[in-house]
């Protein structure tokens, strides 16, 4: 059965890379092993940073190379740059994310590059990966801070529309929406996505990234599926955040997604039972560290998924 | 300015009624005070249930006329009968609300009456309400367990239809469609609205009564804004849940609606500054008592409400 809506787990990168604990190798491996399992056909794996500044991050080469070992598992890792995005394609990333930070501050603060250092290297980037041929990984842009930067505070939507179209011109696959401080609210999704799509070409945009931040994710996350987004990221039992954004912290929970669009009747390929299971694992390998979600906790209800009826 | 949604706040109700503790009387009076001074227009205060099945509300007609001594205050109440419905009149309410759960074991274990019985009951209350003339309360009737149930499990959406038209015929004023176990999604409530507003008139239904069990409150509350209901209860802190629903927990919280509301542009008369400092209060009355909620933890974002740019 054909998937309606792609979830993107991004719990091994995000999640990991926001906690202070650095789960093993071994432990990763499991984790999204049992999630591919469950039915997650798309995982973020990790992030080709150096492992000085995130040493959670350090195994991402072992841990891509494993992961897309698994027959059938869509691979995406992040990366800063063109170092990273070499080691990405070398290590079998099928999907490689660039962030880019709509908020100058936020972008040199967090990657050391003003905007027009970040194009610089993105066209880069994107010229690598055209050089790999028919085989190549893909390569997306996640316009991060999209929604609002906690540095700047409002980011003009007409900059983050402008930036996607330069980015698209560079020859990258699609861009993402990033509500990396969880500040975003559904009709600003709306706006954002709609003049993307205006000037870019409807199939340049289908993912978003959001935040639960102030607990508007889902809320977020319905109204990109209702305009007609694709591909959400979300995180197990809502591990992770933004390291460098301060006051930002939790992902949307995989959890309560999966439980939201499969009530809607929305295929998600994901059997949330066994999702919930997965849990075990990742709270086994990080004991001290906090799993969120409401879903878990209460189970799903009695005689669910119910029809239109 | 003129309000887009109501924020019917049900924390004094549904919040006190959940828990075990029980407010005192003059706690409750300063939460309400508090609260329509951070623009809170429209609170639900108690229920006139008998204080010997719901200890926390034994104070009920005191506080309704309390609070229908403040000035704007539009003052709700819960009665789940005749004698309820009289007592809520004589004491001040200015809407009264009855509900009926649309699974029948439900509705029997709850208030031990099958549904032919809860209409009969529902018909003497709604004659009752209009022999006061024009000064009279306004009277809904709240379509409980719509979405599904616990001891049912799936409620079918043609009955829940039905019962809103039988409702409707007996006088009352509107319905409401609650969500009394958490078990909604976001498509399911605007099926259920639209075929109520078709079969009953669009000016029958206009408020949904969410519960976050599953951490899916705030999208559904999105689909009722987002087709046009202008109501939506909610609860401070999260406070609350049905006690008579086994598994059940967690109203929508307040401050993260408002927060929702108010970043999408939609005016909803509420300081969010000040409704957080609410909690301080609320807290210390209920010092055994969990408050949740997302943004009372973040804060609101730098440079918020972002507009449109």
């Amino acid at each position: 059965m054909k998937k309606d809506i792609q979830i993107s787990e991004v719990g091994p990168r995000d999640g990991l890379q926001s906690v202070t604990s650095i789960m093993p190798t071994d432990a990763k491996k499991r984790w999204i092993k049992a999630q591919f399992e469950a039915g997650t056909t798309e995982i973020e794996v990790g992030s080709f940073v150096p492992a000085s500044l995130l040493p959670q991050m350090a195994d991402t080469a072992e841990v891509t190379r494993y992961a897309s070992s698994l027959e059938g598992l869509d691979v995406a890792v992040l990366a800063p740059n063109l170092y990273g995005v070499k080691a990405a394609a070398e290590n079998g990333a099928h999907k490689i994310s660039i962030p880019f930070s709509m908020s100058e501050s936020h972008s040199v603060k967090n990657v050391r590059k003003t905007h027009s250092q970040m194009l610089e290297e993105i066209a880069r980037c994107s010229e690598f990966i055209q050089s790999l041929g028919e085989q190549r990984p893909m390569l997306e842009v996640g316009l991060s801070t999209a929604f609002g930067c906690s540095i700047e505070g409002a980011v003009p939507e007409s900059r983050v529309i402008a930036m996607a179209e330069e980015v698209i011109k560079l020859g990258v696959d699609e861009v993402g929406l990033s509500d990396t401080t969880g500040v975003g609210n559904p009709r600003q999704l709306k706006r954002l996505a709609e003049g993307i799509w205006q000037h870019c070409g409807r199939e340049k945009l289908n993912g978003a990234h959001l935040h639960n931040t102030r607990g508007q994710g889902l809320a977020v996350a319905l109204m990109a599926v209702e305009i007609g987004m694709t591909t959400l990221d979300s995180s197990l039992g809502g591990l992770g955040g933004c390291p460098f954004a301060p006051g930002a912290s939790g992902n949307i929970v995989t959890e309560d997604l999966v439980f939201m669009l499969e009530s809607m009747g929305l295929n998600t390929g994901i059997d949330i039972e066994k999702l919930i299971e997965v849990r075990t694992l990742v709270q086994a390998a990080l004991p001290d560290e906090t799993l969120y979600g409401f879903t878990p906790d209460a189970g799903t209800p009695l005689g669910w998924p119910y029809g239109e009826n």
